[in-house]
């Protein structure tokens, strides 16, 4: 009887120890052990499990079979754990994240001519990796520490959104903002990622967006891409302005988002301006290779597809200077004048789009000039 | 009178809370309320609040009215604070400031044809947003805070100096230079641009520089490109020895400098042999679209202008590549020279200036053999 | 003899606070003067001399004269200390880096066709500040503080390992790896570059890597690009997969190197589609300037030299594209495959190559249509 209660005792003290201290240090470790796994994890994995130790999850008794329920089960999935289990304590979260783009990515990346178009192994080593969000919480709330420090820092978002075709992070380290925060790491004294598109830790990403999500076309859309009214356009508008405001008057903050549609409207101009002499080749049969002699597109067959969804593999040349144009250069015009970085608005992009918009009228020229006289 | 007394002390107790307190909680905000501006702004703009707050014009008493004068004024002038203003008690930073080209930038940026081709727009979503500097000393002193940390920490400058046509930040980032710093943030371990650039804290950002400073003409010229005698050149360079020999031997330094004297040289001697086949291809009449086609320049007219001030719309082919080569790749060259950064010098620079050159006399050479032809 | 004994009392003293402060307080400084050239370098180098001043070496009584030996040694020898030198105390480490690529990189650098063909400034401003570790611990170990925090950080390797032709640098920021190192800066929640290639502290790089290291070559090869067995490949990869299981599982590191094998094997295939094109037009006679027009290639003499050791100086414009294709893109792909960047190893990468691919196949057509047609 005296031993039971003894080992209550020590049960209820580990307990207590597993709730209550701040297990940082590696010595402190087998006090908190929360199951099997670890007898052997600690040694095979131990950055994993150190990782784990330091996390709230640790201090609050979730531990390795909460989440992956069992060895079998945990290797049956390859270690996966997909939103809905993260949702078993974090409802609302995952409620706000269904509403956002970032719920339908994978799903949308599976039906896209660029991917059907590509090796597996570039699938695995580049599409998948970030639109695999749509299936793990750990996109963002990296293993095992689901460190909110980690998960808010503009890196987070940036280790996905960046790079030729949608810089958002290179854009927003060349802002004001970026650099603000840059230096003093303070969210109070400049805006992060999640300070603009996530404010009041909301998981709907497409919060106060009025002007995308897609970001090849003009049209104002959902995050679906289903077109939006006036009043919704509006609606988002209020929003983004409810989080400048913060630090900027309105009138300002109005003006400089204003610019910015501007910005886009002449973006989208000079794209239409690059379309025509390239369609015009096209009706003349000057296009080499021709639509007939190369593979249909996956999802628009053997039509000229110039924009969103315009592919990269054996087009002709004069369709290859557009598609820089328009998925690398017509980006970083628009969504800059957005995020606020002056050298991709202009340098790295409405420079860029003019000396696209030559590149293509020399070659549609020549095409015209040379090739049609030898065809004579 | 003992009423009055007691204010009083109330009153001096206030006085020298607002003194010396610092005040970085918000719950002392009351107590340092300067003026009327803040009953509104706490509360419609508290993010721009709370830096004025935390800055040192709080707590020297520099508040809202100080620098706006009244609500009107800030209105009227949508709340641009002119450095003149600033220079009523900074007059030193001022003085030294209207000796820099910065002094200038707004100015000469509306003179330039660059500016004057493209749409509002994009000139106030780029260049006014750096140029602007010109009117507002708050470009590096960010506001409201007016942090000197912010203003020294080379960010703040790479947030105007960076980009494809002048790309400083890239360079000092990828220099040992700014790979030290980074990695231990200590000023006295490697110098940020403030240390060569403003050494002693002074204004006059044209210290030590006697190689530019518009960077895309050999020639050596002060900050209002008038030619300076090889006296004041060597001046300067003494200056900017001055400089490096804190951590230096003098004749490293030297030496380094030196190179990068005949680092510009090589890279302006490989412009000059890009422009002898385009300058013969318009003699003989051609570039398409030829000078008479197309619209004049808005400074130079109808003549043929190869580097600065040479533009990238509606110009032909052969004259796009080389503008591509003056002023994206030859200035990374020579400046990288300065700022010792090799994969800038050489990686995207050097190398980008050969590759250029071997697409600007294939072109020449198409266009004399191929459209020459054509034309009989 | 009581002032003898006095003033070894302050002898005694003065050592022991030699060998115990730490001396980082600049009044400390004199207290700890072991020679005759702080005198002057105090005043002359004060930032150099700082730097000494906080370096463990001056904790343990290494001072100038131990490395510089004297001041005319110091002079002749341009203040540069060679690995030898270092390797008296620090054996193991010399000993270690004489088996690792950068213990040759300035011979193979000497020998390369890219370094014979371009003037002596750029030489000395790209090539040899990287290529001169072979000579210098302080391409690393940045004199004079040697701190271990400065040559363990990503930057330090970054400082050369970046850049158009072999961005390992950015490759690792654009990781989920560097991701969370930038965030958290806590080597223990993700690796750096030396968690991965110097294990242990090891100095032999070579560590783990069987793919490589010339990196435009398909063949697995050692240090000295000697090709080596497959069970010598097995060896490196399990010594890799061994950090690789610190954190994740193997099943899951090993699928990940295997994909990466894939993406290399993929850019590879893609690269050789490329060359066939260019080998027939060589065969047709239709290269301009034609290998017999031009300067022979340094190492490779007049034949048509695609992918490593190939040159960008002064070749026809195909095999100019060639040379971005393969040096700037099929490098990205495959390397950031090993790396985890997938804007890397398809923005950067994979795209741009299947652009090249087009650029290719049409300039060869034209060459072929055209040139063809005009020489009868």
């Amino acid at each position: 009887m005296r031993t039971c209660l003894k080992m209550l005792c020590v049960f209820v003290l580990s307990l207590s120890l597993l709730m209550c201290v701040r297990a940082t240090r590696k010595e402190a470790v087998s006090e908190i052990d929360p199951g099997f796994c670890i007898h052997c994890h600690q040694g095979v994995t131990p950055g994993l499990f150190q990782s784990w130790v330091e996390s709230k999850h640790a201090k609050n008794g979730v531990h390795c079979m909460t989440c992956h329920i069992d060895h079998q089960v945990a290797s049956d999935q390859k270690s996966m754990i997909y939103p809905e289990k993260c949702g078993e304590c974090h409802r609302k979260q995952l409620e706000e994240f269904r509403k956002s783009r970032h719920s339908i990515a994978f799903d949308r990346m599976r039906i896209q001519g660029e991917y059907l178009g590509i090796p597996q192994e570039i699938r695995s080593a580049f599409c998948e990796r970030c639109h695999s969000i749509q299936q793990r919480c750990n996109s963002c709330h990296n293993s095992h520490r689901f460190s909110l420090k980690e998960a808010r820092a503009p890196d987070a978002c940036g280790s996905c959104h960046l790079g030729p075709d949608h810089p958002h992070k290179e854009m927003y380290e060349t802002s004001l903002h970026g650099t603000i925060y840059k230096v003093t790491q303070n969210p109070e004294r400049a805006p992060r990622c999640v300070t603009c598109h996530m404010p009041g830790g909301t998981h709907d990403t497409s919060f106060g967006i009025a002007r995308g999500p897609a970001g090849t076309r003009p049209e104002v859309v959902d995050f679906r891409e289903t077109p939006i009214s006036k009043e919704e356009e509006q609606r988002r508008r209020e929003e983004m302005l409810g989080v400048c405001t913060k630090c900027h008057s309105r009138r300002f903050a109005q003006e400089q988002l204003e610019n910015a549609d501007r910005v886009k409207e002449a973006g989208f101009e000079l794209m239409e301006r690059a379309k025509a002499p390239i369609q015009e080749i096209e009706r003349e049969g000057l296009l080499y290779p021709s639509l007939a002699e190369r593979l249909p597109h996956p999802t628009e067959g053997r039509s000229l597809v110039l924009a969103d969804p315009q592919l990269y593999v054996g087009t002709s040349y004069v369709e290859r200077l557009f598609f820089s144009m328009f998925k690398f250069h017509s980006i970083r015009v628009w969504k800059s004048g957005y995020h606020f970085s002056p050298s991709y608005t202009h340098g790295y992009g409405w420079t860029e789009m003019q000396l696209d918009l030559i590149d293509i009228k020399e070659e549609a020229n020549r095409l015209k000039e040379i090739f049609k006289d030898m065809k004579k």
